[in-house]
């Protein structure tokens, strides 16, 4: 459905003189009094991002804020202010919405990101929630979907896979790091990986009007994407949740090679990045192979995972 | 709930440098690179906004974004940008979505809005929305709820009662009112009804530290507001309905008395403006009776319609 209903959007909804970057991004970018500022929005809901009854609701709250934030790393951008609405379920919503606020209001402190306002409801349904968030690019400008590059090395940040044992709640968004990537070196495009590192990569080369062609010996697997294979032994391989499972929200960026080097030889971060194969002429995506073919790589990624 | 969580949010969520007017205000005010911006956030959803089983959906869509049309008017404000977020259910969602956004777009573009972005996810439960609106101020600043002053005059567009009757859903949000007012009169103070008439005027006069006093005979009460104490024959008034019934979306302003007999006069809007009484002193909500007495007035408002 997404493919169809973005199809209709792109053919639809129409350009504005403000926007300079609109749907199809991570975020769009306006343009303001000479300025460029971002504005994103998320809808979570129970059952389909979260399992309420099964874990704290703090936890539920951090990941409705963060999932955002990730979203604005993506962009290179600086987070300003959210807004946050709840459709709380009538029994213990007063209860649950202030545990979200709980979850969410330390992650806020730790961006300096304003709590602007919210409209908070109640109804016989499961919780519902989205939050915008409104940040501003650098004197940088955004990193968009679109730059990449024929050559640009595929750079990635962290760990891939499994994340549904904990990480899908309690990762990171990568904006701090973003920012002075950013900053410190010349990167051609950006996307977070919310739908799994294969579909997230495939969507930055379709919208940049190239390929990728992955190493697959290289894509950093986590641990829990091990764990997970295990766990399942339903002959999934920890690589092929590294590439399929979704919501690790690390970075994958396009860089142009003697930046990658740089970038790699500094590991400026906390999170270690790696290279994980490169852009190509040829649009898909692809495996490179050890003797420098290219083997067509399926693009699958994550959907409603909670729904089995 | 509403006011529990109001306390706790107000305890609770930090004021930031950036945030001119926080939570409790029909939108926030935000300070970027020396502007003023404004930010708000609504949440609908199906049985409790609207019955999507009995009504086209575009006139769904048309509301999700009028109403947060109106939280713009209510600070006098110019809409500038929007995000969409949808939670469609499972079956039919895409249709669904695209008779939404047809709704939604023509009100877009009569207010020349940009739609930024959207986030379009599917999930067992019934439809809910969010529309998140950015807007900017006028250089007359924003128009917020707490600048009434005991003598202002209350002023007010159009008529109350009887939305259920279909005005829910097809209200002019009052932008362009708001923005010709604001410009060339003085106003102290404003909000958009959309919880009666009763409550929207106890908000605004609480959140100015004074008291509203309302001429009843003087409030302009919609044919709707008839239609629908006929139907109903329960006993309830088309005055009950005027003052408690939701979704009016008119606005109601604390006007200083000299420019108010100036607006009366000029009649300057499509839409009549009444005066239905003035601040005072007293804190509360009364009704002024002919010899010139208060007498408490019940601030009783619209919750869950739909719900029976």
């Amino acid at each position: 459905m997404e493919n169809e209903l973005i199809r209709y959007f792109r053919q639809r909804v129409p350009g504005h003189r403000l926007l300079e970057v609109g749907l199809g991004d991570d975020a769009a970018v306006l343009r303001l009094a000479g300025r460029q500022y971002v504005l994103t929005v998320d809808m979570l809901s129970d059952h389909v991002d979260f399992e309420l009854a099964e874990v704290d609701p703090r936890r539920v709250g951090r990941k409705l804020l963060a999932v955002n934030l990730s979203d604005i790393a993506a962009m290179a951008a600086r987070p300003v202010a959210a807004v946050v609405a709840l459709l709380l379920p009538r029994s213990g919503g007063m209860e649950l919405a202030k545990a979200l606020y709980e979850g969410l209001l330390p992650l806020a402190e730790k961006y300096d990101l304003a709590i602007a306002g919210g409209d908070t409801n109640s109804w016989d349904g499961p919780l519902a929630a989205s939050v915008t968030i409104l940040g501003e690019t650098t004197e940088r400008g955004p990193l968009t979907r679109s730059g990449a590059r024929p050559g640009d090395q595929i750079l990635v940040t962290g760990w891939f896979g499994g994340s549904i044992l904990g990480k899908h709640l309690d990762f990171q968004p990568r904006v701090d790091e973003a920012l002075l990537l950013h900053q410190r070196y010349d990167l051609h495009a950006g996307i977070d990986c919310s739908d799994g590192l294969a579909l997230d990569l495939a969507r930055l080369a379709e919208q940049s009007g190239c390929g990728a062609a992955v190493d697959l010996a290289a894509v950093p697997v986590a641990e829990d994407a091990h764990r997970l294979a295990r766990q399942l032994a339903d002959g999934s391989t920890p690589l092929d949740h590294a590439l399929a499972d979704g919501e690790d929200f690390e970075l994958i960026l396009a860089v142009p090679p003697d930046q990658a080097r740089r970038i790699l030889a500094d590991q400026p971060l906390g999170v270690p990045i790696s290279r994980i194969g490169q852009f190509v002429e040829k649009p898909g995506l692809w495996e490179q192979t050890t003797n420098g073919q290219l083997r067509p790589l399926s693009a699958v990624g994550w959907e409603h995972k909670f729904h089995g």
